[in-house]
């Protein structure tokens, strides 16, 4: 058994200053900046506001600007072999997470849980 | 003065049946799938669950696949002038909406407000 669920989702920006690019959606969506701290804050910032308790990312990135999904689990070995199942790929693994290709073309992340709403909202799988 | 607030965000499906995208993506983020009513069923399905009240739906797009983010506010001409001032810019008006582009490159779209939570977390903007 192990569980997962829809964490948030990260703005992809292509060839952006960091800074420019979290500043003008963090004004846009009405949220708050954050830097975050060690290597990750080279390559992230996070938007604070009223998004229901999901994260939202800034990312700096080198393909095409898009957004992506990143769905949080306790297993990412079986959550990934879960979703293979109903048709994802992998497509590379990056430190602890797995990028994945859905069918419908999107790219995604499964990542290890560490959000605060993971054990109230988290989906069982048997 | 005017309000706005991220209401969610929708996954554009490019060449799929809107049934089989919608189901796998509630498969994948352990969420329910629910049809809407009139012409909007056509080429939209709700997900349902523990999104933080973010409202999260899946569309059929003859567009590339890609995710985008939906804006709400209760003066869509003035929050239109608003992100214009940070950098966006205005792509077309799609029935009672407006699709625009980042500085990012993403597309977003600010619509009409109608969401339980925009009046308790939408910004003031003078």
């Amino acid at each position: 058994m192990h569980r997962s669920r829809l964490v948030g989702f990260i703005i992809d920006c292509q060839g952006q200053s960091l800074q420019g690019a979290a500043q003008f959606w963090g004004d846009a969506l009405g949220m708050g900046v954050k830097a975050l701290p060690g290597d990750e804050g080279s390559a992230y910032m996070e938007l604070v506001g009223p998004a229901g308790g999901l994260h939202v990312e800034v990312q700096t990135v080198t393909h095409p600007s898009r957004v992506h999904l990143d769905i949080e689990s306790d297993d990412i070995d079986a959550e990934v072999e879960r979703l293979e199942k109903l048709g994802a790929t992998r497509v590379a693994q990056v430190k602890s997470w797995w990028v994945m290709e859905a069918p419908t073309g999107h790219r995604f992340c499964v990542v290890h849980s560490s959000s605060a709403g993971f054990h109230q909202h988290a989906r069982e799988w048997l």
